[in-house]
């Protein structure tokens, strides 16, 4: 069986089981990404009241945590987000934005890698930015050295848990001109994490999906603006055989 | 006159007083509701900060509560806004998202209804979570309960002042695969508080708009990016003949 | 050579640079904004962090701040955000909105002023609560006592240093039904300010840019909804015979 068609197994168990998948993510991304998890059957929570956040992660099948537009505020619900999650056994995703810009922001997201996210997934600059130094990539060195799978962003996705290793050539160039299009490949690796263990397997079938539907969303586009609408009408309708023939994953 | 031809008089109401609608709702909502409101002609306002919120209240004709995405500072600014409301003697509606997702949102709810919303809009598990038990569906006990009217979004709308009764059967499935959809109808809802005294005739007007644009938008859709511009867009251009054409208002 | 030629030289400047643009704005408008601001190719960041904005701001070309859904943590950004803009000899753009609605907001708007931002950008309404009393406009009278070059958005844009003087007459009605549309010209004004050092340059570029998108927008738009995502195509698509031959610059 081949990744593709894997990766469209999971894409129709999302749609089937619904899985719940709660993100504390920057206000930039809240709506989009959202959208993104309806958009593949997936039921979107975004609480980030530390009062009720154990109760909403008890009926949640993973977690999303994105260190974008941080304030006090939502780094305690990440705290008690992450506690509750470990407690629960729920995998969670680490989206380390711009991590590469802050000693602050690099230091934060350094600390939360020691809580053991079942995935990091950014883009070139902010794994770069975590990865400790040595020989080999970094996203190799980093999932060696936190014991996490790395799915790096870029023209050619590169995903790895240090041993194992795949690489997914789908996307668009218009991808990069829509606000949190990262942050939402972020929440669309939780939701495939409710429905596939192997969080290799998960943050693939989540990329080549993104991938796949950014290809089919830019052959009609005019812009940013209709590509980002478009992004979710093919993530809605996509089928096994698109993944299939259009899936460029190795 | 017919529920359908109310309600279009209250439409063209709203384009032409263009009434202010503050609204305190979750950060994932707060753009698609202002689009929602301003789609109808209403001039949307989201201030929270508890020290301007009486003097936005003041030039306000309704005000929109909603508890989704909360944290102390919502809290308080929730708590100045229905204080203002209620001595202005401005309408406000209820939206408690989420309410049957933790004991502590449920708790919030309820102390919120004691302040006397007009109407309260949510769907069936959140009406049944806040409804005290008895006879009578949740949406009829919750009314008589509360003193307000019930706006239960379903498959077929509940509208119930715990007497009177309406359903309306308009809207479109994949109003579900949008993120604050319901969050943007409980806006429209305080939208035509602003224009209609009567709370069961504004929330039947608000839910008939917003179904049969759901309805008009699926026509062309090709997914829920493009439904969710789609609606924004047939609600900007409803005309009276589309609801009484289309109307199932019972 | 013509000022829609100048502004054309701008926007080719901004795709090339990539200018970082640092925003902090209210919540409605983070998206909407940070999509405008790829759509033309500078780079948006929008932390609001006290600890890490002297970092962020130190790799930024430009900076925003807009005054909507103030809070106490949103306040301190401001300040944080700045101070540091002053102290790297950043210009930011002060975005006044709905100065006229509340005393404090006016007052804060007036403190903010004396920072000595490049341009305020505001709609008339916010322009006149700011502006001291005496002879001739708003827009003029608050460019002279604040030092400071004032866009003033309407049917027909009006931009001064308090001497010289520039209209725009380009735009669409269907502008005032997308939430957050000034904010997100405020944003551009700040982009444009990262490849122009003459702040009224730098405005009326902005200010032509997003009305030339406008109008095209409009005349594939079926409503507000269709609209917004065509600004941001438009925005993209943009080329210099469309802004030579549609420009209405005066």
């Amino acid at each position: 069986m081949s990744g593709a068609d894997r990766a469209a197994d999971r894409l129709y168990a999302l749609a089937e089981r619904a899985p719940r998948v709660h993100c504390i993510t920057n206000s930039v991304a809240e709506a989009y990404s959202a959208n993104l998890l309806l958009a593949v059957g997936a039921q979107p929570a975004m609480s980030r009241d530390p009062k009720e956040l154990p109760q909403f992660l008890s009926g949640a099948a993973s977690l999303l945590v994105n260190i974008g537009t941080l304030d006090e505020a939502r780094r305690h619900a990440v705290e008690v987000a992450i506690g509750a999650a470990t407690e629960y056994g729920i995998p969670w995703v680490l989206d380390p934005v711009m991590a590469e810009r802050s000693e602050e922001r690099q230091a934060y997201a350094a600390r939360l890698l020691q809580r053991r996210p079942a995935v990091v997934r950014g883009n070139a600059a902010e794994i770069d930015a975590l990865a400790p130094p040595g020989e080999g990539d970094a996203a190799q060195r980093l999932a060696l050295a936190a014991g996490t799978v790395v799915a790096e962003s870029g023209a050619r996705d590169l995903l790895t848990d240090g041993r194992s290793r795949l690489t997914i050539g789908n996307g668009h160039p218009m991808m990069a001109r829509v606000t949190a299009m990262g942050c939402a490949a972020s929440a669309l690796v939780a939701a495939f994490l409710a429905v596939e263990n192997d969080p290799l397997e998960a943050a693939a079938a989540a990329l080549l999906t993104l991938g796949v539907a950014g290809e089919i969303a830019g052959e009609t586009a005019s812009g940013p603006g209709s590509f980002a609408a478009g992004i979710l009408d093919a993530v809605y309708r996509l089928e096994r055989s698109d993944l299939v023939s259009r899936g460029d994953i190795a």
